[in-house]
């Protein structure tokens, strides 16, 4: 197992699996690197010094084996075990991704989703419950990880709660900066931030349909 | 109105916004591009380059004017008309983004959500239909901007209905990579990655605590 890879090359490395597994069948079961980057609008530097980083290589004539590199990838950063993860403040986003998830090669369940308020169905294997019951659960299921979605003047106090139920790492969807304790790694997402910059390159009065990526 | 920005720009242009607004009272109301910086785990002199493009500059001693840096921020990236936003496949996550606009300086509104099953109750003034009215109320309502988070295998087929509406930005929840003309801008969100990235993160056997940002 490779340790220490840089965030940005574990991110991608997720990035081009997900892509490899949803490749039209015509384009099994070789892939060069500049088709990988120009489907993830990226660099093919960027795909090949990735993939070195793995010590994954490919046939110079014919590229890199789709199966083998998706196996290649899952034994890069996939942990050994199934872990956990929860879904506090929307229980509907929970529920979509976890059937996400029921299509996917990941080593990541959906295990729970939490709601502020009012009863939810469950989701198939995937339970709904009150955010009050939400420190239990957590620690009962050995939860370790959440993506976090309450209103943000709600989601510093979530998330002490979140740190005392064990979790270690948080998809933080709120806009609130979270203190948490260093061993506890948070990453953010803004959505707004994302909408204002598809408004931006969307709006005519900007550069209209010349948008630079 | 500042043209061409480059596209990363725009975005932490955006989070330096939602940080600036979310800043502890006892930090207004001058601010360092450092302190910024650091609140947004980024290199200072990003912080710096991205304001020299707007034409904003700090003083030496004090920092940034945080009210002002605020409005400069809006007067490059902002529409100076209310940009609708629609949210499509996940009635309750558009409801929760739409509770954060409401507290926010943007100029998005969120105008609708649609629903792929069942029935969803309104919130506040932001209604919740069923998808076989996307289309009908995306044009009434003159809708550019929606956020996809629809399952994948039906990713492709909303997205072309989307289109037809006159969508011209879509930011991608699904992993479906979405064939589109080339005048709608699509962002990609792929949760799994993130997810992946956080799980990597957290794993004692990759590097337990000592992550690398």
């Amino acid at each position: 197992m490779i340790k220490n890879l840089p965030a940005n090359t574990v991110e991608r490395l997720s990035l081009y699996r997900r892509i490899l597994l949803n490749l039209p069948a015509d384009e099994k079961p070789f892939i060069h690197s500049h088709r990988l980057a120009h489907l993830l609008k990226i660099n093919a530097a960027h795909v090949r010094r990735d993939l070195m980083l793995i010590d994954f290589s490919g046939d110079i004539h014919k590229g890199y084996d789709v199966r083998k590199l998706i196996d290649g990838i899952g034994e890069a950063i996939d942990c050994i075990y199934i872990q956990k993860v929860a879904f506090v403040g929307i229980g509907d986003l929970g529920r979509a991704v976890a059937e996400y998830f029921n299509h996917t090669e990941t080593r990541l369940q959906v295990a729970a989703t939490f709601r502020l308020e009012g009863e939810a169905p469950d989701f198939k294997d995937v339970r709904c419950y009150h955010i009050s019951r939400m420190k239990e659960i957590l620690k009962k299921e050995k939860i370790e990880l959440c993506v976090l979605a309450v209103p943000s003047d709600h989601a510093q106090e979530v998330s002490k709660e979140l740190v005392d139920a064990g979790i270690r790492g948080i998809l933080n969807f709120t806009s609130a900066h979270l203190k948490v304790p260093s061993n506890v790694y948070v990453e953010q997402y803004d959505m707004i931030c994302k909408l204002e910059k598809l408004a931006y390159f969307t709006n005519k009065d900007h550069c209209g349909n010349n948008f630079e990526k």
